[in-house]
């Protein structure tokens, strides 16, 4: 077996690549989706879906835990991996992203940040040491440095953020002790070229197994975040994975790999499915519409998921307007699937040296209907 | 194949049975616990799940799917089989328990009642003849006679609701026009021995494929439930299947068998999945306690499902406290199982000539904690 965290890059095709990132709980395949687990839990599936739609790492929210069930009581369960039943590689986010959402109940000063819980209000303080410390309690193969998100385009306030990101990145690296986890650097700098080109230099200087870029999909334009791609994809060094935060639309992921992204996580999968929205190819179906009533079809053709394979729109329609769970769950399914299997796709591409194609292909067809 | 809706009784112990039903989609297999899908869905499962808990008969509700989708649409999307996917045998009620527990907006009369829907208020009438004509356009392979579910303790009441239970099981025979659906008649006559012995010894009359006990669980005491079980059993044919509706505590399914009765269903395992509270043995277990928070063990040691084989208690209380719907759907999995495991050991049983002692052991837990 290859040594933990590291990663072979076995094919490139243009920017796109193709690669294996080792971890203690088995492959990552690269490029990949993987499905988002706030609570322990990828909303509505069981692990046995997960393996059906062939999900391979996980990801989990250490905010979540921390609050609800406890970071401590996980470690005595013995970890995500036991506690969820998921035997895959499992990522858990450094609480960063959902601390700095808190608006208006949250005070940040250089050394972390103190906030109060959406739950019931009681007051809480993350430092770099202790989100470390909350991560290795939860046990995942991929952990995050604890990292300042800011508003993107506000250029002083995201000149700080990144002073304070690039700060927390070297005390998270000395706070880690375990040596089964892997710990990735955070890219920051919002909308500006200039700052994300230095926070790439500083992160990769830093030398994790892995990089991340955050700050992304979080009010700035598509053309905004293809230039940042583009910059960072200069700056980090090729043999580490690159994971973009947050980011998962079908356009986001081709766009991502087209720019040298390894690996995307989102929630949209599984929210859309909640608000009865369905991938179809670019676009999105709305289930929930009276068109849908007597559709015999699947939500998508050639679809091979296990929605498709068995269920009509009609029926998906009547589960979605009746407010039965199973909608929720099979949409999610659809989901879920439609993005993990175009990550497949476009690694087979990059891997048969197709890729510039096939994203020609991809975006030939407008989108119609969003 | 055997012919369509022949019962063979292959095995009794006691008064206990254990027979196979023959329908166009496949042997029912008695004793057996059907699980139901009121709105053409078991609540939280999908069809893969049913088959993995070997779920074989599934239920569904004629009153909510003749309002949502309506029975015209689920006709043109090829029946209930096809439009939820259950390739299994599949049972409709007649809507007679729905709208006779609509008090206060349905108004009976001796040819059918007129009712308000729950959902918009709208009015609705169901005949004998209008409940089998949906029930045909639902195309399952068993359906119900429509009856009157009347409060089991008033007496001169349930003289008149038997009196038209009567005169409309003679015109849903009538009415009845499709040869790939089995009609079962329902015996009713609330508490009153007397009333029971009438109505059974009058729908056996009818020579129905299969009949049915109503108008229990619905607030009698269990004494009187079981009085009423041995009257009818010494009268129903005995190469008729049985079938106990709406009744299905793991103690109901033992004490229905010890006294002849074949099919149960119960909306029990589910409901109480989605209010945390799951089977183990004679007692429940409510998972939502704080005592549970780190017990690692499974709802139940030695329980072979889904649920038991992967998942701690501590986790699944961590679902239901977050309010994640996986909780709901693993409770449902393990419940259900639980039923239908239990139904499958008492045919065993039955088939080994041991039921006897299987009910004394059954018998001899105490219930501690319910």
């Amino acid at each position: 077996m290859a040594k933990p965290f590291t990663f072979d890059l076995i094919a490139r095709d243009g920017r796109a690549r193709a690669g294996v990132f080792h971890t203690p709980h088995g492959e990552v395949h690269t490029p990949i989706f993987a499905p988002v687990g706030t609570q322990a839990t990828v909303k509505s599936l069981t692990p046995a879906h997960l393996h059906e739609i062939q999900a391979n790492l996980i990801l989990a929210n250490t905010y979540h835990l921390y609050l609800r069930p406890g970071d401590a009581l996980v470690a005595e369960m013995g970890g995500l991996h036991s506690f969820m039943n998921w035997p895959g590689p499992i990522l858990t986010d450094s609480g960063g992203f959902q601390v700095f959402s808190l608006a208006g109940i949250r005070d940040i000063d250089d050394d972390g940040v103190t906030f109060k819980s959406h739950i019931d209000g009681s007051t809480h303080r993350f430092t770099p040491e202790r989100a470390i410390a909350i991560q290795e309690n939860l046990g995942a193969d991929i952990i995050m440095a604890f990292d300042e998100c800011a508003e993107p385009h506000e250029r002083a306030y995201n000149e700080g953020a990144m002073a304070r990101t690039h700060a927390w990145a070297e005390r998270c690296q000395g706070a880690k002790t375990r040596s089964d986890q892997a710990l990735f650097g955070i890219v920051q700098g919002g909308i500006f070229p200039d700052l994300r080109a230095q926070s790439a230099e500083f992160i990769a200087a830093l030398d994790f197994p892995g990089n991340a870029i955050g700050g992304l999909s979080v009010g700035e334009t598509k053309q905004e975040m293809h230039a940042i791609l583009e910059v960072v994809d200069g700056i980090l060094p090729e043999n580490k994975p690159r994971y973009l935060m947050g980011v998962g639309t079908p356009d986001d992921l081709v766009n991502g790999v087209m720019r040298g992204v390894d690996i995307f996580d989102c929630v949209l999968p599984t929210r859309l499915a909640r608000h009865k929205a369905a991938f179809s190819g670019r676009e999105r179906i709305n289930i929930g519409k009276a068109k849908y009533a007597k559709d015999p079809n699947p939500l998508v053709e050639d679809c091979s998921c296990y929605t498709c394979q068995n269920f009509s729109r009609a029926y998906l329609r009547h589960l979605i307007s009746v407010k039965e769970m199973l909608g929720s769950t099979l949409l999610s399914i659809h989901n879920l699937h439609t993005l993990i299997h175009l990550a497949r796709e476009m690694r087979q591409a990059i891997l048969e040296g197709r890729f510039d194609q096939f994203a020609k292909v991809y975006f030939q067809h407008p989108i119609s209907n969003i």
